[in-house]
């Protein structure tokens, strides 16, 4: 296996959505799921764990799961991009037809990690405050994005997903995650049908980045 | 600039908590920024910003903000490992003195990354359920982790701290972060003083990954 360079892989990780139903070999699996293991976590609790998917009825159920939160947030953000025009509308067009094609063949994908995360491993640093929480993330994401880099490297592509939480008591059900467990990710993967990994159009540093006070340019 | 691989640099990621003062230079800054935009959102709103903390007088006062609640936090970690013995609780001891020594020298560290986001652009698909929501982490941990493999790349040294969201109301003032967004990232980055970048301690993947069902081993 050669090993792409961090920089390559980062700068063309983008959403594949559309997959070949090919199986993937075990070997490249365990390599996409060791790179998972060696993201930092608070006190390097390793306060998660992630289900490969691949049994065929789970995959079809999680797909009948996911149909229908799809279409509703399909719903709201075709709404939202009502008001754009020209190829900035048409590249959002493309991206909701690809989201549209994985919804309705998601089980087709040959395996869908499904991430889950203990709460009471964590130290939730913001817990208390009066805004939505999103610390506990950061002992999971950074496994699930290593994730994602790997299936880059390996050519597999991949989406992260979190619709599926919507659903998730009878995803929990369906994968007999313990009640004190949660999921948090749902990531399918398989050979790209398509264009595959290629370039991504992100806003540049200048509008990311400030330098001492919010606002002031890097 | 040589590109490091993939999963070299995964692999060798590690908290990285005692950092030399020498400047970094604003190539390499930029590329650590610029790691960090390519990283995956979701709908990619990019809900997240960045502010590079270079300033000497708010370096240091983010010192004083942070040492009470590391100073909490470690006196219930070292309570938490009092039962551990031998080589378990060395390494843990190893490591609240590292951390120890970042809170009394975080001022030190030529540059402080503090990641803001806003919830108000992102689609929370936990927020009704009846359990810790992390699902907002989703659309900036990944740029976290980016970064971090950045500095890995480019050798510098770095940790990802959520402390500091104890102190969110101040930090915020201090640097003139809008009402709307909030704080969830802090990492000091710098060349290592010691040994930097190399081995890390994870669980394996056979404890961490299940096949088609919780516990099913992969």
């Amino acid at each position: 296996m050669s090993d792409i360079g961090l920089y390559d892989a980062m700068s063309t990780l983008r959403a594949v959505r559309r997959l070949k139903p090919d199986p993937i070999p075990e070997a490249v699996l365990e390599r996409v799921l060791k790179a998972a293991t060696w993201a930092p976590t608070g006190g390097n609790t390793q306060p998660w764990r992630v289900i490969l998917v691949q049994d065929e009825a789970k995959r079809r159920r999680l797909q009948e799961l996911y149909i229908g939160p799809w279409k509703q947030y399909a719903k709201g953000h075709s709404a939202g991009i009502a008001h754009l025009e020209g190829e900035v509308r048409a590249k959002q067009e493309r991206m909701i037809a690809a989201a549209d094609h994985l919804a309705e063949h998601l089980h087709e994908a040959p395996a869908i990690l499904v991430f889950c995360f203990e709460p009471g491993r964590m130290a939730i640093t913001d817990a208390g405050l009066d805004r939505p929480s999103v610390v506990g993330g950061g002992s999971v994401y950074p496994a699930v994005q290593n994730a994602l880099l790997a299936c880059r490297a390996e050519g597999l592509g991949c989406t992260l997903t979190t619709l599926l939480c919507f659903a998730e008591p009878e995803v929990k059900s369906l994968l007999d995650i313990p009640d004190a467990w949660y999921t948090c990710a749902y990531v399918p993967i398989g050979y790209p049908s398509s264009k595959g990994h290629g370039p991504i159009s992100r806003r540049p540093v200048a509008k990311m980045a400030f330098r001492d006070s919010w606002g002031e340019p890097f």
